[in-house]
């Protein structure tokens, strides 16, 4: 990545962030856990909603439900704190039926801003966590069973598990995980369509991810058709239609 | 919100976040955009598919434009950085399609993975620009002209601008926003309803939020039918389907 020398604590923590998946079998202090639900608490959220629920999963069976349905990541059983991080408009709509006002039907404008919020709120839990030395992973196998997950943790109509988030301590610290080219990313006033030669240099960038070398197996298997994604697609839009966020 | 001391520099730095909407009116040093975009290229990111783009607007007329599509936000135009964040699952698209394969089809799928990869980024760019001394501000007005932006910036078929991201010099430091008290947005093994009482709870935690003292005035006028979001909702299906994103 960058060269340049980190010019202080906070831009030094970032660059030494990895996503852990060992981590050492103990519990968090209650204090450590209230400074990270606080930190994110502060995070940016659109028009001050606060479109998001955490579910704090501390039941080990659950733990233990969710590690298979999101494809037998033991990191979700063993990590001190795990969460279900959820897009959520149904308090907003119960705040207005309180005060007898209905709420109005954008269920797609619902998706986008409430998992933004919770994203927010979720990765500056995670910058806080790392500051006080724990070790995060994001869970986007959560969608695997996102339908049993509603269910199971009785979210109303109007909430969805974005993903799950664990955050524990630390027992390795892997290899910096390789990115695609900064120009591919960031464009300035306009969209650049990435040349043939551009998109050689991404896989090149990327091999390092992959025993075999090669990133094209890992975009095949999620993203083409048959993939996970599109597996995901269908349960995705059943679950909608069950938690009342559908067109 | 808490009284527990800051432990360190990071907690802190999160403790002392405002949205900025006053900005000096001076460029940032490219050392420091560089290190700001660093930092969030080494976000999280699923499946490492790094599925956003970040369009940099440095082009006066376009900061104007999407100023005043998003309401008259003078910030836009005033701000040192100015960045549409972009959800992007083009670039995988055309990633497999470098190597004969095809994209698979989920449109709502790619939707949620992207907004959240778009903003671990964008959020993880936020701490680190306020760890330089830097202000921010989130525009998820840019929803009210999403078409129009999608047109200027020339996004292809698989991308959607998410919202925009200010970074700037602050010329301001506002009271800390109110949130709704956290044994509504952080929960235990299962959703816990609000109570009638945790409802009027949240409402008089929140009454600092406007001049009126009742946050019901903002919540009718953003999420209730007719409101923003409804008004959003149409405009944002219409971009889906520009976009390639439809169903």
């Amino acid at each position: 990545m960058s060269n340049t020398t980190a010019p202080n604590e906070v831009i030094s923590l970032i660059d030494r962030h990895r996503t852990i998946r060992a981590f050492r079998d103990e519990p968090m202090p209650a204090d450590h856990l209230q400074l990270i639900i606080d930190a994110g608490r502060k995070a940016p959220t659109d028009a001050t909603a606060q479109m998001y629920s955490f579910i704090r999963i501390t039941d080990p069976d659950l733990r233990k439900l969710i590690a298979e349905l999101a494809g037998g990541q033991a990191h979700v059983v063993r990590a001190s704190e795990f969460f279900i991080v959820c897009a959520d408009v149904h308090r907003i709509a119960r705040m207005l039926e309180h005060r007898g006002e209905k709420m109005g039907h954008w269920p797609r404008v619902a998706i986008h801003f409430a998992v933004a919020d919770a994203t927010l709120v979720a990765q500056t839990m995670v910058i806080a966590a790392e500051s006080l030395g724990y070790g995060i992973c994001y869970i986007g196998g959560v969608l695997n069973g996102i339908d049993v997950i509603s269910r199971e943790l009785k979210l109303p109509v109007g909430v969805l598990p974005a993903y799950g988030l664990c955050i524990g301590i630390p027992n390795e610290y892997p290899n910096r995980r390789p990115r695609v080219p900064q120009h591919l990313v960031v464009m300035e006033n306009q969209y650049v369509e990435p040349s043939a030669a551009d998109l050689d240099e991404a896989y090149t960038a990327m091999a390092p991810i992959t025993r075999s070398g090669d990133w094209f197996a890992v975009l095949q298997r999620y993203f083409a058709p048959g993939g996970t994604m599109e597996q995901r697609e269908v349960l995705y839009r059943e679950t909608l239609k069950q938690q009342g966020l559908e067109d």
